[in-house]
């Protein structure tokens, strides 16, 4: 072990950051403001308020404001899963026999198995803080509801959750911890809401979609006393929350004097790609320091490396703000053969404006390669990655076989964003040799962007 | 915070405990030697060689040597997992209202989700050392198969697991991680053995049985060249390997001069609470530091609370060596109504021996408690128990709320065992309020009893 780098790098309690890093403030180029789908100006304070808590309205329109010191009651929370260890992939390196030195940043090791906490405790923070009652939100698969009924329950916050309705009944294990933690959980589309009510009848027997979730999700919030709606990803509230895992990393690399030459993530709205890139971001927008940032998304959904940046709905339902953003349209749906997450149509705004200038890459990458790192990587690493996480894993691993062809020693940095024990149905069918891989045609990207809005903006 | 206790204990890599401690060479009246069924005489070395490990059969025979230094290999296996957190319940004590100081030792942070894994890499170890091809296992639900399949795949050493064919139907989500490791996982009875096929004759669709698979593992370990036979609990020498359990919570407490005034962990074949307890009860033995010792366990399997102590079989198949030790009868089968593992009709024999001599208690407990102070602890301790833990939880919150009556401020360390991530048709069955609980009558303990061997000695 070169250099006396422990295998695990955790900070001390005495070393944690104590602020969020808001890479807007570093930003010449700001991104685009939120738009009010009726009169297409940016959204105002008062306009978010109704929809969200205020204190996140400001944090997602504020663009100036490089700190955020971030509250005792969330450094308490922080104390149960924080510091999530900076971990040397000592044996990964060996497998590969690459020159290359790779670390990645593991935020599994929590119960909700993700970084999406980071965001959920600080959103359930400021309800509690403004006297709510309680919260809702959408979930797909889980993971975002999963990690919200954990913080609401640590707040004592009511926690409604709109999951949608094929996974609720086909994945019912998440389900099951958001109940634990005492979230109340409701297929979507469900007949509590106007427009679930409507959708279920105009379409009877569907599974619902993540659009109708967030459509239910923000009627319940806005129609009921006390209630606001949270997102766990997109929003420049949540980038400002995960910061600290980037936060984090360039504290303990700092630390043993370690500089990573590229830094990979994945990406589907932005959440881990945007928290962990953000303070190094900073160093190279202010010309500090210079990184190689690297986006993975899955060919599948490749709304960097094939989309428009354009204003675009950021559900399918068109109820909340336009945003502009890379994006595929609202109306594209990714195929079904798609496991996992990083299934959004879009990208944060932010992170899509770093991509529009320049400072930022992308790449896709297919399914069944993303499987075969997930599995090599869990062989010797030992950590099960979710599919998500496995998109970076695919790329560190495609970049360190690069090292070990030209001989360069680069240092290269993922984010592990969780663990996939929720994933299995998707592991068994790559384990049996069924999975498959898809990249959408040009026509069915076509047909994405006719969803886009016609804003003569 | 009194006195500035982190909220987690982790070990510094030069604090880590570098040898296993053996607690059988402090015991006086040493545990009962295994039998050979067919003579009645303690068994040789040379006859366990064919079944197990050649290291692990002086492990398994040492009653003496108190110290085994703990091979480099494993150490460095171990960097990926471990010290796993001491964790002082601040939130949980919080919420009690209870001048109780609570630490829990939690042993689930890693991919098989439990302390299975510290055994797991240690037979692993040592069936490389030897030059073998491979090892075999049963496994029911799946913990112990996940974990042998992690250290296999590290070691790059075939494995072989008999897994419960009615687990191998109903839940598939362990079995895909161990084949995600490169494990083969057969569903038992199979007809890759005699014993298989023996029994698929007698009793066409079973749906197998942890005897059942554990036969047909020895059978395959024993009839391959350079194939051995290995076990998660119940063995001394898995004791001995889950010591560092208990080491390095000694190692924690020592440090922050923290004395437990006791020490609870659910005991199935006691594999944990063995582990945990070890060091403490060293002391005990060696009359330096009293400790009060509690092995919880389920009531639907009561070995210990309801049990003989008696020379048993090991396995229902009736293949293994004899072992003395507290039983419910090799022909007990815990109502299916019981959730989780700790399912085992025995007890490890260094246990059996310690509690009878009144060196440690024992306390059972109900299914729906146990869930009830699960959900309890997760909502505010964030981690979501595995059910097996959740008994020691159970136990550790009745004696703190013991404690707010009496005002006493006692020192309570319990093992948290690992996360129930894989145990959540069980927790639905709790959240639907429709779990039951059961206890065996006299007259079911009874049919246990009768299948105990008539020895006459």
């Amino acid at each position: 072990m070169s250099k006396e780098i422990p295998y695990k790098i955790y900070l001390e309690e005495s070393e944690m950051p104590k602020y969020w890093y808001n890479v807007r403030a570093d930003m010449k180029v700001k991104p685009a403001p939120l738009l009010n789908p009726e009169t297409l100006k940016p959204m105002t304070a008062e306009e978010l308020g109704v929809v969200f808590c205020d204190e996140l309205v400001k944090q997602e329109l504020d663009d100036t404001t490089r700190e955020y010191p971030i509250p005792q009651e969330i450094l308490d929370f922080y104390k149960m899963y924080r510091p999530s260890p900076l971990v040397r992939a000592y044996c990964l390196e060996k497998k590969l026999n690459t020159p290359a030195k790779i670390y990645y940043k593991f935020e599994g090791n929590n119960t909700s198995g993700s970084h999406k906490l980071n965001s959920a405790i600080a959103q359930a923070y400021y309800a509690k803080k403004q006297g709510l009652k309680g919260v809702t939100t959408e979930t797909g698969a889980g993971q975002w509801g999963t990690a919200l009924s954990m913080a609401c329950s640590y707040f004592d916050l009511d926690c409604n959750v709109y999951m949608v309705k094929v996974s609720y009944e086909q994945k019912p294990f998440r389900r099951e911890v958001m109940r634990t933690y005492g979230a109340s959980v409701t297929p979507s589309p469900s007949m509590t809401t106007n427009v679930g009510r409507k959708i279920n009848e105009e379409f009877p027997g569907t599974g619902g979609s993540l659009g109708c979730a967030i459509s239910e999700a923000v009627e319940s919030a806005t129609s009921k006393e006390g209630y606001r709606y949270v997102l766990g990803s997109v929003l420049n509230q949540v980038l400002l929350h995960q910061s600290v895992i980037g936060m984090e990393c360039k504290i303990a690399m700092d630390k043993y004097g370690i500089k990573p030459d590229m830094i990979i993530g994945c990406a589907g709205g932005g959440s881990n790609l945007g928290g962990l890139i953000s303070p190094f971001m900073g160093e190279k927008l202010r010309g500090e320091k210079d990184y190689q940032f690297i986006a993975v998304e899955p060919a599948s959904c490749p709304s960097l490396t094939r989309g428009k940046y354009a204003y675009d709905f950021c559900d399918t339902g068109k109820v909340c703000p336009l945003c502009k953003m890379y994006t595929l349209g609202s109306g594209f749906i990714p195929s079904s053969s798609h496991a996992g997450g990083l299934r959004y149509h879009g990208m944060n705004s932010v992170l899509s404006e770093l991509y529009d200038q320049g400072l930022m890459e992308a790449r896709s990458v297919e399914q069944t390669s993303v499987f075969a790192a997930a599995q090599e990587f869990a062989r010797v690493e030992g950590i099960l990655p979710a599919p998500e996480s496995s998109h970076a894993i695919r790329v560190a691993i495609d970049e360190a076989l690069k090292c070990k062809e030209t001989g360069e020693e680069k240092t290269i940095l993922f984010g592990l964003t969780g663990t996939g024990y929720f994933d299995l149905y998707a592991y068994a069918k790559f384990n049996d040799g069924v999975m498959g891989d898809y990249i959408p045609t040009d026509e069915e990207l076509q047909k994405g962007f006719a969803s886009l809005p016609d804003l003569k903006i």
